[in-house]
């Protein structure tokens, strides 16, 4: 999916959504046990639910590859299951020297057709440089992150500039906003403004927000621009909301009650589009 | 495997060689593909003609997961091949929040049962803790890798100490050298004497030693300790080094040849063992 149609789809929906899709089996209802597959029963129930809320979702291939193949098999699934309009981030925070990383491309741009992956800038420019060779495919770079572990390295000075800005710094001569995004974390959002400059057309991939406790009015307040440019991931508050037979109904009001505010935010803000 | 098995292996073999297992379908010889599953046929030979001459083996995740399921089946495969001799090291650059990072710990040390994964710091603490959490398996954490982009932020000093220092001095608070080591690009063998000093009883994982350039001699006056305290990996230069139908002798002559080196040197340090 391209920059525009992204766009367009947030201001139809006056949504800016991503829900992520992080099914463990000790975790889901457990009538989905008796299905063939009831990590994917489970991902198609929440997808049904909350598409119509949503702009995005972003498995985390963690969750599937500690299943071994058949999690694959789920992955395959679910995003053969989640329809055009959708933005697919394979949550995947990969990055290895570039004949590895072109693997990794490989993987989640061809051999599973997702829209972006996640990449950690640790190891340089052509350890992210061959994610860009897919022509409307996105990296979406870690930056500052949402966790605790975040203030061991990512605030390091140098020069009076903290690890995280120069990684967005740099990345701009590596990408641009077309097929560049930068992970930045809801828990952050004292952050978000000076990153907003930084990087003032990158859309910002915000997750945090609910279980880790980041707000959403704060982060849209700070991180905003004219195109809204943000996709606020929620996972465990939306696809874990309920347990019993209707735990998608409960899904579904969450991801709503999330699309009301965002709607809110949109519209107070007076964008046009 | 635990570090005095793994030193025990290196002494007696007097090798501290670890084959790096990246198979490509459209680099490994023709005839392979006429079997059911070329890549295992491939890794089984190279496994076969090269276990004489080395104490590791790291199969890059990158080059299976782009098959999907089927690579991850491969994965598998080569893994329950290898024997119990041999450590066994998931080269996956993994790295996440917590709960993430858990099922990544999950997937290799469980799902599959490797025993060390490498992990990537950008993240921080919470992001590597888990993988210390499964008894006698290790994390390998990237330091200092051997690829150009290593200077986009690695050597980004901060109080005078370059990132790569203070990822190695941070680590030793989560894990010690029974279940840490470090990635230390063989290219940069200018600031392996300093990283030794920094991590004197630590693992260093080596890669860089043939088609990136690095020296396996550098790599050892600078790098090794009383207990060699070394892996060096080398993956293209040994399992691409023929074509033919006797591709696998070729390997094997290249592992040997290695192993000799690496003999060598560990005999005219003098060690005891």
């Amino acid at each position: 999916m391209v920059r525009q149609q992204l766009i367009q789809q947030i201001f139809e929906k006056r949504s800016f959504l991503c829900v992520g899709l992080d099914p463990e089996l000790k975790r889901i209802p457990s009538f989905l046990l008796d299905f063939p597959d009831p990590l994917f029963e489970f991902n198609r129930r929440i997808i049904d639910a909350t598409l119509e809320h949503c702009v995005a979702y972003k498995p985390n291939i963690a969750f599937y590859e500690a299943l071994g193949p058949k999690g694959w098999e789920t992955l395959q699934k679910t995003l053969d299951y989640i329809p055009d309009t959708h933005f697919c981030i394979a949550d995947a925070k990969r990055g290895d020297i570039g004949n590895s990383s072109r693997m990794y491309a490989k993987t989640f741009f061809e051999t599973l057709n997702f829209d972006a992956v996640t990449v950690a800038p640790y190891m340089g420019s052509d350890s992210v440089l061959p994610f860009f060779e897919y022509a409307n495919k996105w990296v979406i770079l870690l930056a500052l992150t949402s966790n605790e572990g975040s203030r061991d390295f990512q605030f390091r000075r140098s020069s009076d500039i903290p690890l995280y800005l120069e990684v967005i710094r740099k990345a701009q001569d590596w990408g641009n906003p077309d097929n560049l995004m930068y992970v930045i974390g809801a828990t952050q959002d004292k952050h978000i403004a000076e990153i907003r400059k930084e990087a003032d057309s990158f859309f910002l991939l915000v997750p945090g927000v609910g279980k880790q406790g980041g707000s959403l009015k704060a982060v849209f307040e700070n991180g905003a621009n004219s195109e809204v440019g943000l996709l606020v991931n929620s996972s465990r508050s939306i696809i874990y909301a309920g347990q019993g037979p209707d735990f998608d109904k409960q899904s579904r009001e969450v991801a709503s009650m999330m699309h009301d505010e965002m709607g809110e935010l949109i519209n107070r803000s007076q964008y046009e589009h």
